[in-house]
């Protein structure tokens, strides 16, 4: 592949969040959010250069405004670039898509212009990105770790205190029933309390039983709890317990992400396909990375 | 594949330590090293089942002692266990061996017996096995984390400090020229001495241009003020420097490992291949985890 010299490539991966206790801090590196959820194969590979004039961010071709990617950007470079991000995730559906295509263009930027910065000073950036355009709650976090990470103590790394549910390779099958704005939650106060209330018995039963199966159960109770779920939501969360699989809401998302064992997976996939078409994802013991051109 | 029920099975990969400068602490889990190395796609995969009167570890199926992986075992369960180590790396030359046994071990046991351990607590155990076992100087923080792992500050998850060398995936070639005593080096205290001035000095230079070229660079300076490398070693790292690459020592073993842009690869492969037979490794975004049977 013929590229310029100072061209960078990278790959981010997408993050679900089953449930979240929000942290409000004066220090932007030490709010954040607690809870846990699963990063995915599909995410945000984004190709940066120099640009021409002022900054421009290309998501699937189309120009977008971007937000948390040019208040990353205006952090880490002083001169115009040009972001071509390609998705293998729906954007804003609750897939961490904002805090991929921050991360992707950090680690792009930091190729392509030798910014001698390390991964959590990458992540640092980002991470004040997201939190002062309040598009992100920790996803960055979690993509920077990979498999199914538990956020134990809010923040970006060292303050944030990461660790893992172990588990293997496994699918998980997602549907997009609309759209749910993040800032009609994170602005509703009385709702925030109830989220972050069960968002911390959530960790606490997580940290007793760290399994998929019980993470993907204490997500479905939050959901529950939380009274975040519309109409449509619940019905599938029910049509997939009712094919032997598990499913709950992503944060902050009309979305719903499932698993099951082997033996009922096409009974699941079947009852996701019924609402809308389903996506089928890997989390994987991967993580951010740059690319190779 | 068949398997009885109360069986688990993990991987864990190797990790080569480029520099490092030993921590002492009154606390397990605080003591430890920092420094730099590279996780590779190569490990240990281990299947653990319940075991008949005693544990016993086999590796590529001969009996071995294995005192780290013994220690970490009567930290996680009080019967005997039967454990089943396949490596896809040389064992005692400086590629973590003893870690990634151990880390397969606990996740196998974890996934076998329901403990319902998370992976900090994981590696908390493996950590206070290696370190006192004296087997590990700080690869089980590296394999828990993927990629090339910079350790900051000494010490298992939340008390060690973890970042990253951003780099895309690359390819390391390894040569392994004899063995080399980790307890010689480790009890030599004028030796330590001079170990631990360089490694923090390295350490500083490398977090000041965190590449993966820097990388190399300063592992192999660290290499040769340290007086580590035997003359074949010295050889080979230079007869790979004359054919446009970069090698430095794993440490600690007669082992030499290299890296290079794609123009020289050949070139790198066949000086390193005059002196010993060569193994070629991927430095992957990927870390440990359990397998599904």
């Amino acid at each position: 592949m013929s590229i310029e010299s100072s061209a960078g490539r990278a790959f981010a991966p997408g993050h679900i969040t089953g449930f979240f206790e929000m942290h409000d801090d004066p220090d932007p590196r030490r709010k954040g959010s607690t809870g846990c959820g699963v990063v995915i194969d599909g995410g945000i590979d984004t190709i940066v250069t120099r640009g021409v004039g002022k900054t421009e961010v290309y998501l699937d071709g189309a120009s977008v405004k971007a937000d948390t990617t040019c208040s990353l950007i205006e952090q880490l470079v002083d001169f115009p670039v040009h972001v071509n991000c390609t998705s293998s995730i729906p954007i804003g559906c609750g897939f961490g898509a904002s805090a991929a295509g921050s991360l992707s263009t950090a680690y792009a930027l930091n190729d392509a212009f030798s910014l001698g910065l390390t991964s959590n000073q990458l992540v640092e950036a980002v991470h004040i990105a997201e939190v002062s355009n309040g598009s992100g709650m920790g996803d960055v976090e979690g993509q920077y770790f990979g498999g199914v990470p538990i956020r134990k103590v809010p923040g970006c790394p060292p303050y944030g205190v990461l660790d893992r549910v172990p588990s293997p390779s496994f699918e998980v099958h997602c549907i997009v029933l609309g759209e749910l704005s993040t800032g009609s939650v994170l602005n509703d106060a009385g709702l925030m309390r109830d989220i972050n209330s069960a968002g911390r018995s959530a960790l606490r039963s997580l940290l007793a039983r760290p399994t998929v199966t019980n993470f993907m159960e204490i997500s479905k109770q939050f959901t529950l709890k939380c009274g975040l779920a519309s109409d449509r939501v619940m019905d599938a969360i029910e049509a997939v317990g009712a094919a032997g699989g598990m499913a709950s809401q992503a944060m902050l998302g009309d979305t719903v992400f499932a698993c099951s064992v082997e033996e009922t997976k096409k009974d699941v996939f079947d009852a996701l396909s019924t609402f809308a078409e389903v996506t089928t994802y890997n989390v994987t013991s991967c993580y951010e990375h740059p690319v190779k051109f």
